[in-house]
């Protein structure tokens, strides 16, 4: 790291940083400049993370020259990772799409929509059973009921089931019905629900925070490899801004920075961004078009009884358009869907 | 609610919107403007928050009327909550301040900072034991061993202890040792912690989070005194912005706003928003002179080794002189401390 | 418009509303419900852009029904404007590409992108000869050499100009050399020139502010169209957010929402929005994908030794490389370019 | 500056970067660690903005050690700066209060404001003749006539003048009839009229932009300094952030921040980071208590008829009241007003 000195740093101010570092087991190299004295402190930076340098007297800043994160960085593995679910692989050529409602709420609407998107095309089922709702008079999800569901709709189509995991306590029951472990946006920064799924052999999907940086989302990403579990899938969903003209403001060029700063799948879901179903399409595509690995889509069969999140809903018909759209704008790009 | 149609929504389309209403056990109330139609909803706008509306056909925007909370609303309850623990008020005329370091560390130095700072007039002690820490190679608290440190310092100082839960499954744990739990801000959603929360008997402090506007954070108490807990503390602790000079923007226009919706007492947290100890000292007496009711202040009695947080602490010596600057302010606004 | 009133409003309050509506003109009708009284005002609604109904004694809040802007919504005009110059149609089916150096920095250097982005297939050359830069010791532009240097590669290739105006003072000047008048972000707001360039026989490039709502923007669009000027082009170029891995935080999805809010053509910066040039390929296919008309791109011949926004500059081969990667993105969504 | 390299940066890299740092009069000094090689490069950074270093390859980032303002920093200038009108003081241990209606409206009107603001101990008059309004529908102030009642309002009250330049082209009117001149919120990046108003004799109130880091509201006053003017007051009065309870997001923190990076003074507008006049009061003294050398508010002798921002006017009354509760804040903190 490199420690810069205020313009009145005394000598004794000098001393006093080139002991601590010492300490710290770091190796201190001064540089006297016209303006500035400047400290290079070679060795392992992530002392930083306890120690705070930047109260030394006579210290003006310390700037960090290495990631924080190691496991998911690009430097750690250069190749990109691909996971592989019963012959689904997410991270490949192939552009994968979650599609299904926002929550399970009826066996029968689940088994409506598993049908439609599977005769779309689609490999992967979506749907909550625990939802995390802003209000608590809202509809908060069937629970265990939910699952079974998911469990039926998967016996009979065959998609691949992803579901979210809200609370540690539930990670047992969750584990045991899905395929791939959601932890949504409100969650990413749950450090002990992170270290469970951390825990576990099957793939997780990391939704970005709703105020996160990319790097604080690579460092819950970090959360899990460190565990063990580096089958990790990451899922742009819009972040919080100003404009209140969409419920988020998608962030796609996140897709073009994690592909540079991670080898982990990059996947967006334009419908909890926008939070209204006609600007899923367009949205959609151009998450495609930006080299995102999947995309996460809520379609619902009646979306005007939806008990959740029913605006941002695609009707399967116009899912059905929407995957023909996007097999287009996938192969302009060499990719396939 | 009213539901205001576009220039072009037909017969039909209000017919169905009309019958959609009555099925909600709405009655609706159509006008017809020169511009508008405009469909007012007479009834329980709860509905809303499982039913979407704004898709039905011919429908351009729905505007709620009421507040999604109730419980922790000014028009619930007009009178000042005021919150009383072994002859301790929160809420009152008197000002309190909680302070102590961010994580307890060891015995010695947690007991140290502990008489000062009951020296210097304080009544409640802060300090983690679990500690939510963005990376997962960070110092992550002590655990019950730091629950015990906070045990001892109470039985030594007679200071009331505040110490914050991170996971349902430690809740029985930490209600054991504390006074008054406290929620992070990166789990002011964590509604499943809430609910737990909110079914005990001892008093919450819960802090905003980084990005929640101050309605979310209602809501989040809503969720606590929906379960019967309706000893709440909410605690503004700077929120996310795009400017890099703070750590976070300490929005204390958010204690005036608070006032007026909500009974609730309101505290501030100038450590975490500014990051930088420096800052502390205006920024708390800025909270005071804005209606602030507490503060909650980070005191370390070595901040250069403090293993959290070091940054923004404040030495024992610059805390009491600071007590001695927030008496001033509290007697200017008519309250004392 | 609707205004609420507070579940306390006295027989008086609501008298002094229903006189102050009269007083502006506005037709006012009660409706008392259980919870809540509302008074729809039916009448012209700019008056509220003056009036502050909201302190009214008894008023809760005050919503408005109509959008604040007339000209450029799409519901005073369905279909989309189509602008043309000389040929060259921005809005319609073919997407057009502003290319060029961020600055005019030599004769010799914009000739040389101009004939490249030329033989790559665009018809705009963009250029900076007056140059908004945040810090007074940076190069500020060529001012009225750069303008002949722009003219000089025009008469050569027939490329249009699109050039920045900076200052009404400079207004003639720019006017001369120029085939689209450019706004820049900073001056979103300056409603002086707004004014000004409204009275002109020239197409405008609007940029978004980097902190402007859409409403907002559409507001200054107004502005210009209020003049007489309807000949606008909307160009969004990234918010500013709390994001820092880019420049701004490109806001694509500005571009569905505007083409259902207004029929003026929108077209996407991505090179200020990323700040980066290596992710600005995959936003400028994602914006295609995502419905823009047209793109706004730097290109330099020697980015290393540019004097402005180097950082984000395409060499004139990855350039040329771009355009063919547009181009079937173009087609797969039924444009073409 | 520090120019960090990526970890597979060859040497024909360092050989490039070395090379090019040399052309631009800077010396390089190169330090290879186990994990990256930095290359530190003394000599006058301000190349830097001119100059994309980052894209050089085999570079991952260069960071800057010095700042990028010189004339308005602490370390330019040790003591505060005191702006001093006709024996009125700003900036030193006096607060003022510059008070009086958002727009010139009659003159009656704002003789009448300024007799109560006069009386209840202010010194500086504020008023806009000349208006920056969101929309070209509303109210855009009475020009000239404006300025006129200003002066008449001087001569009767010995009030001093703020008013706002918006255009170049006004400078001279505008600066006859001024004592101070603002540059509003939108103009703080208008880098015209900051060069022209950094030639004139007369102090400027520089208005933080809504979405402006302090460093870019510092580099907008080097500006100013950078022309000969250095009679600068800086006035916060809120940021755009995600907040809608609020009109902008008054960022207090800004204030122990500038005093710490700059000698200017610092006032805060509470008025138009509210939007709401009864949250004035308590940001009013929160803004002393945190160091402010004063406030700008607005007061209006009937805010129910003001044709601009008369929901965030104080009544004469409520603000003679707020003048006495700010006195003994500022006595609190060993100021005087």
């Amino acid at each position: 790291m490199i420690i810069v000195l205020k313009p009145d740093a005394t000598q004794e101010d000098i001393d006093h940083i080139v002991e601590r570092l010492k300490e710290l087991g770091l190796t201190p190299h001064i540089s006297k400049g016209k303006e500035r004295t400047i400290i290079g402190a070679i060795g392992d930076e992530s002392v930083l993370q306890n120690q705070p340098l930047d109260i030394l007297p006579g210290v003006e800043k310390v700037m960090p020259i290495l990631k924080p994160y190691k496991l998911v960085s690009r430097e750690f593995q250069k190749e990109n990772t691909v996971i592989e679910i019963d012959g689904v692989r997410i991270g490949g050529r192939e552009i994968q799409v979650i599609a299904g409602p926002c929550s399970v709420e009826t066996r029968e609407g689940l088994l409506e929509v598993a049908r439609r998107v599977r005769r779309a095309g689609v490999k992967l089922l979506r749907g909550g059973a625990f939802k995390p709702r802003t209000s608590p008079y809202s509809f908060q999800g069937l629970g265990e009921e939910g699952l079974k569901y998911l469990a039926e709709a998967k016996a009979e189509t065959g998609l691949l089931i992803v579901t979210e995991l809200m609370d540690p306590r539930d990670t047992e029951l969750v584990y045991r019905y899905t395929d791939i472990i959601q932890i949504g946006a409100r969650n990413m920064q749950n450090f002990r629900l992170l270290t469970e799924v951390g825990k576990l052999d099957k793939p997780v999907l990391l939704k970005r925070g709703l105020s996160a940086t990319i790097k604080e989302w690579l460092m819950s990403a970090e959360y899990i490899a460190s565990q063990g579990n580096r089958r990790i899938i990451l899922c742009e969903r819009g972040i919080r801004t100003f404009e209140t003209a969409t419920r988020n403001t998608l962030d796609l060029s996140a897709i073009p920075v994690l592909k540079e700063e991670t080898h982990l799948p990059v996947i967006v879901d334009p419908s909890h961004a926008a939070g209204i179903w006609n600007y899923v399409p367009p949205l959609s595509r151009a998450a495609i078009a930006c080299g995102a690995d999947g995309l996460l889509i809520e379609v619902h069969h009646e979306p005007e009884k939806a008990l959740c999140d029913g605006s941002q809903s695609l009707k399967p018909d116009r899912f059905e358009e929407l995957m023909r759209e996007l097999r287009k704008v996938a192969e302009a790009v060499g990719r396939s869907l």
